[in-house]
């Protein structure tokens, strides 16, 4: 895992993905007292950055396996990303879902052409149903984010901010980026550390799922106790991966903590300085710039705003709260 | 007015307005039945489009009169485009304003750094305002969209979809244009015209105000009754300027007609399908596409999101129909 991969998904994702812009509004700025870049991800393809990564897994797979079709397990953000990636291949993605999974999220994963199978997640292990079709099938397993390709997909956005910042005259600023399992992070980390070393990363997770923050205080991996209690559905994850950890352990700044409201806020915020939709998940990193200004030294934040998968009843309790 | 004009805006621009990406999702083709991209001019500095058109204008004005200052009459998007060029400039900002606007666009506009002047509608008038004050303190006006340096700020608009449209292969499309005064129409269909000239424009108004629809079909500017009653109200003007309707006339096809239902339908779709924020008048072209397909001939649509200085209460009206 290195910059040479995110350098060279970044030519095979030309043209597929959208080089998101660095948006700011002064009323951001004046509530977190300091200059806020923010990297819109809920305006790529599909909603979120998940497209970079499954496109880039999916581009380097070998064409001869790659033909059978891929398997994903997501019941978000990632299921849309393999969804797309695989019909811009022409091949079948079946993605594996829990029955309780939200609908728009079926919905949107059915309507990009993926075959979704449902779970109960009570009694059925989506590994064993997976494992069975993967090899019935010969389908190539997309992970999530412990994956070197993904990681790399998703080190473009890293690659953008270091180009955005520079044009901007930010030589230094902390990079806050919300954290489930660490694939953003990670690939972030990895590419400012090549194009932009003063640009420093910093993961940010909800209150109760702050495993990466934990890990980085502690030296080791720590785990979540729960998976859910917490609306940032996006970015629940049991631990960072086994790639992610030791890139983010090497390159962070130590983790930041928000609420459920503080990201309620920060979508709010969102809606009417920028004029874009996050979902709760994808706003962590806001809300950590707009609420949690004194646990932060550098004069410039960028912000990735990392997905906008946000249902219309989420959308008007934001927007309500202004 | 020529598309030299355009050009220069546009060099004089570079570093100040974002080049606002094309936008695009499956559910927005399927209700329209063909491919329908998106310039999201929501997301430009101060929400809106105006920024160009009046970074443009204040640009042009010579230093030794510009220092003294400038004034603009506006209840909403045109304010706040002229209040940040000003500050840009660090040049004084006046801008007179009815004492009924929204008070979150009274509130934006101070927040740049403007002076706002108000008047009460039934009882003063404007432009004896303006007048008055322009004459104490040698402010330089800049009209809202019948001016040929604003029409070539907002021709940028155009310059950058013709760059983008062929990248991504389209040669043929109808672009769809929310129309007020039509300095955006104008300056839009200048640029395709000449560089892009498969690209062709079509005005798009709210039921009620379609002065434009009924002028390209008589021949001569024709007026609209009333200057309320839609919730359109970015683009509620009495009708097309002097300068704008020639331009208009010569190269735009037919004018598309929505009803406010379709403005807040679409709305709702660009919250969900596209991540972004649009206000009702600036959401019309997006309308006519999803809703006025059998009116529409081309293959392909691109449509202009004008603005997204929606407040909150909009926000959640339009998330609610979904």
């Amino acid at each position: 895992m290195n910059i040479a991969m995110i350098r060279a998904a970044q030519i095979r994702l030309a043209g597929r993905t959208r080089a998101t812009p660095l948006l700011s509004a002064p009323a951001l700025n004046a509530l977190a007292g300091r200059r806020v870049l923010v990297k819109p991800e809920c305006l790529q393809v599909t909603g979120s950055f998940k497209y970079r990564g499954a496109y880039a897994a999916i581009s380097a797979i070998h064409p001869g396996a790659r033909s059978a079709g891929v398997l994903a397990y997501s019941s978000g953000n990632h299921a849309q990303g393999v969804a797309r990636a695989a019909a811009d291949f022409a091949i079948p993605a079946v993605i594996v879902m829990p029955s309780d999974a939200p609908r728009i999220k079926l919905e949107a994963t059915r309507a990009l052409g993926a075959e979704v199978v449902l779970f109960d997640r009570a009694t059925e292990s989506r590994e064993e149903i997976g494992a069975a079709l993967a090899a019935q099938r010969s389908l190539t397993l997309v992970k999530p984010y412990d994956d070197p390709e993904v990681i790399a997909g998703q080190g473009t956005v890293g690659l953008e901010i270091a180009v955005q910042a520079r044009a901007l005259g930010v030589a230094q600023a902390d990079v806050l980026v919300p954290c489930g399992g660490g694939g953003l992070t990670a690939g972030i980390a990895l590419a400012l550390a090549a194009d932009a070393p003063g640009l420093s990363v910093r993961p940010v997770e909800p209150e109760g799922f702050d495993d990466a923050a934990r890990s980085l205080a502690s030296g080791q991996i720590q785990e979540n106790n729960a998976l859910t209690g917490s609306i940032c559905d996006a970015i629940l994850t049991p631990r960072l991966g086994e790639r992610t950890y030791p890139i983010i352990a090497k390159h962070c700044g130590p983790g930041l903590v928000v609420s459920d409201d503080e990201a309620i806020f920060a979508m709010a915020q969102a809606l009417v300085a920028l004029k874009i939709v996050v979902e709760p998940g994808g706003a962590v990193a806001l809300a950590a710039a707009l609420s949690r200004a004194g646990q932060i030294d550098a004069e410039t934040v960028i912000v990735v705003a990392s997905g906008g998968n946000a249902d219309p009843d989420r959308i008007t309790q934001a927007a309500q709260t202004f």
